[in-house]
């Protein structure tokens, strides 16, 4: 972290600085900031931090006011953090394919033939960039991201350690022999400012393309089948799967675990909670839930309702007792 | 893709073309192929195809006829989009095993001692085979796959990126001092003409053997327990976890992101719907589903019928308060 | 494996044999080990194990006699399967770390410029160990591992092939320009004696720590988001999911595919069942299960009703319809 004060900050961010100038050599959660550190303030400032970004002055204290405390936040830790950006190429990597300008290649790492790697690219250690792939200006990949031959990455991505990008999708043939495997001869896209979580994969299309849309964020051990469009501005949580050909619109949120059968389209702004099964298309800004995924309104009835099954259960069996009884 | 002609392609298939030659330089499906693409219907033929193959002929278009429409296109696809096969070891890889005849080693890959690979294996950049290991011909190791010490592949398997095979199984002995480890020293054998996904795990053995059956198929990011037995011709949908020595039969299908708890038997020919929690055995050739699974039959009766438990407990509570109210 | 005697391995374990000695090659399950198979038994000792490690002597048969016969199973393992142990520097690793006394280094690893590596320790083949990060003595990173800047490892723990340590916590800032990356700079802490599997993800904190507590053990493909806090001796089964800032205290217990949601709270002892969708905090020692998940006995009663839920309906059906009858 560099050091800084609250006054070169502020400055730095273009935002006002009410109250006295600090030293700021840490960043904290609120609760458990010192006196040397800066925090981000929601709502009322509480704590010792010696400087806060929040909505509104407070007598004593240093306070940088944004009318979006944790955008102001953000933006402070981008400067307070800058990643690293050693240029070069070391020696053990193996490069073959071609490399804009400032471009930093990772130890251990193999940009294969005819790969095309823009300016500013960082490729991590032991990152393999498959024959023909091209990968946008200012991206990031992290260690040990593997991308099968011909994908195309957008700029300013960042593709966290171990996801594998473009294998083949899942497509067998049933035959009285078994299985046949159906050849994946499809692309994978990823848009410009998509994040990619660790360990995940994305597959290559079967005739056509993948594609991730702009500004897409999946974490981790995430599956996308083949075929499978991701709108811009999705935002989709760990171990979600989606299963082929299923598209996304814009701005889709999907909670961790979610998983969606094949051939589904899930409207903008879609809503769908953790844990949830889809096996039906979810229209636009629906909020949906549930194993198998309903309208959120009507599973939590029946969540509701659950709790009284016990109840009526046992109530039928004693009409039924009774029916008999009487029947005798 | 190399380029042909409808004529030629017939012609390496063995099947007959009826209708104008056309020159072939893509692959597509069938609504969106252009009038050099090559497509495939199952049914009727529609849209622009310069080439289709379909189960009849069609006035005025090229038509390859095959029985089976999709297997023809598969076996197309397969001449059209050979596989890479430069062999030689790369200058940058560590081989200490013993290499067949036309094997690749791609850079950065890493052959353990006493490691046995047959005739024709590809070893992607950054393979990791453990010392002891023995991969059958023709067998292909996407990059950064990770073989413990002593596994088995056969031959023709598929293993895609970042599959880790043999890693420890997990077990813990409960004491008062804690959980302690219990050493995992069995195997790990997979058959012939296996495909194993992306980011996949399968542990090996306790004491005795994990065995994944001759032409099984893993999707991305499936977990396999030690001392499970997947048989033959077993089909696993992406992110499906399979808890210690649970056996499935032949040719059990599986949907993405089920479960299956430990020592549990699923019978030949059984099929598992996707996000289902499998905690009973299930009977060869049953489909079953839910969460805990049951037979499907029983499971969609159910669905079916939650949709009217918040009435029923509704009205429930109203005989509940009028009977309350008929004892005031 | 290494071959010894009933009396030697006995006398190792310092425990007594009963019986004949006999010679041990092989290790097995009791009831399909061998004449020269070392076996244990929790209860009655059958089959034709050469040597049994149960609690009571057997007439004519060699038993080593322990009172937790699968503890004193597990001491003779690893007496009789010790792990590598070839100290040195692969020549093709790249170090620029600092290395304790008798560190291997596999082929193809990166030890990055500030890196401490303790006494012993163990780095897999094309293992990648970031800047600054801690890596206790005894520790083995298994090949493919990736730690990223500035996380700690403590001793004897064990991390298995492509498990990826203090990638990004997943948040983003909703704007009205779509979701804009929230800049993660806290740290990863695995106390010691952890064990994490084959492709697991634990996240770094946005601004303070992820914390792994002493003697804990993840399985395979398990998600970690940031924050967490998971207590010492937890054992979380595979392809867990747990949402950022959720914090588990001593000895809990997970099974596969269960989730938690952000910000909860799960008491000391609690037990969670697999495939459990948890949204609420768990009291300590509770045993949970179901999706959402709720206590043990509560989720029970609802799932044995579940099976009257159909018949309770079409009753109902039929009341309302007899009831519409009956107002015609």
């Amino acid at each position: 972290m560099i050091s800084t004060t609250a006054a070169r900050l502020a400055d730095a961010l273009g935002l006002p600085l009410v109250g006295p100038d600090r030293v700021i050599t840490a960043v904290a959660p609120l609760d458990s900031a010192g006196p040397e550190a800066l925090a981000y303030a929601e709502g009322v400032v509480s704590g010792e931090a010696g400087c806060v970004i929040a909505k509104e002055a407070v007598e004593g204290r240093a306070v940088i006011i944004a009318p979006d405390p944790k955008l102001a936040f953000i933006q402070a830790l981008n400067r307070l953090f800058p990643e690293e950006r050693a240029a070069g190429v070391h020696p053990s990597a193996v490069v073959e394919g071609q490399l804009g300008q400032g471009v930093t290649v990772g130890a251990n790492a193999v940009i294969g033939a005819g790969a095309v790697l823009g300016d500013r690219v960082w490729i991590g250690e032991g990152v393999i960039v498959g024959p023909g792939c091209k990968v946008g200006d200012d991206t990031r990949l992290f260690p040990k991201v593997v991308l099968y031959p011909g994908v195309v990455i957008g700029k300013r991505c960042r593709v966290h350690a171990g996801a594998v990008l473009g294998a083949d999708g899942f497509s067998y043939h049933p035959t009285a022999q078994g299985p046949v495997k159906v050849p994946q001869v499809g692309g994978l896209v990823v848009e410009d400012e998509v994040e990619i979580g660790a360990n995940t994969c994305i597959d290559r299309a079967f005739l056509t393309e993948t594609r991730i849309g702009r500004g897409a964020k999946l974490d981790n051990l995430v599956q996308i089948g083949h075929n499978v469009r991701v709108g811009p501005a999705c935002v989709i949580a760990a171990q979600v799967g989606v299963a082929g050909s299923t598209t996304f619109g814009v701005g889709v949120l999907v909670g961790g675990q979610a998983g969606f059968t094949e051939h589904l389209s899930v409207g903008d702004g879609a809503r769908v909670a953790a844990g949830s099964g889809v096996i039906r298309d979810v229209p636009a800004r629906e909020t949906w839930l549930g194993v198998p995924a309903m309208p959120a309104r009507q599973a939590r009835r029946i969540l509701a309702a659950l709790k009284d099954l016990p109840d009526l259960a046992i109530e039928r069996a004693r009409r039924l007792r009774a029916a008999a009884g009487s029947n005798d």
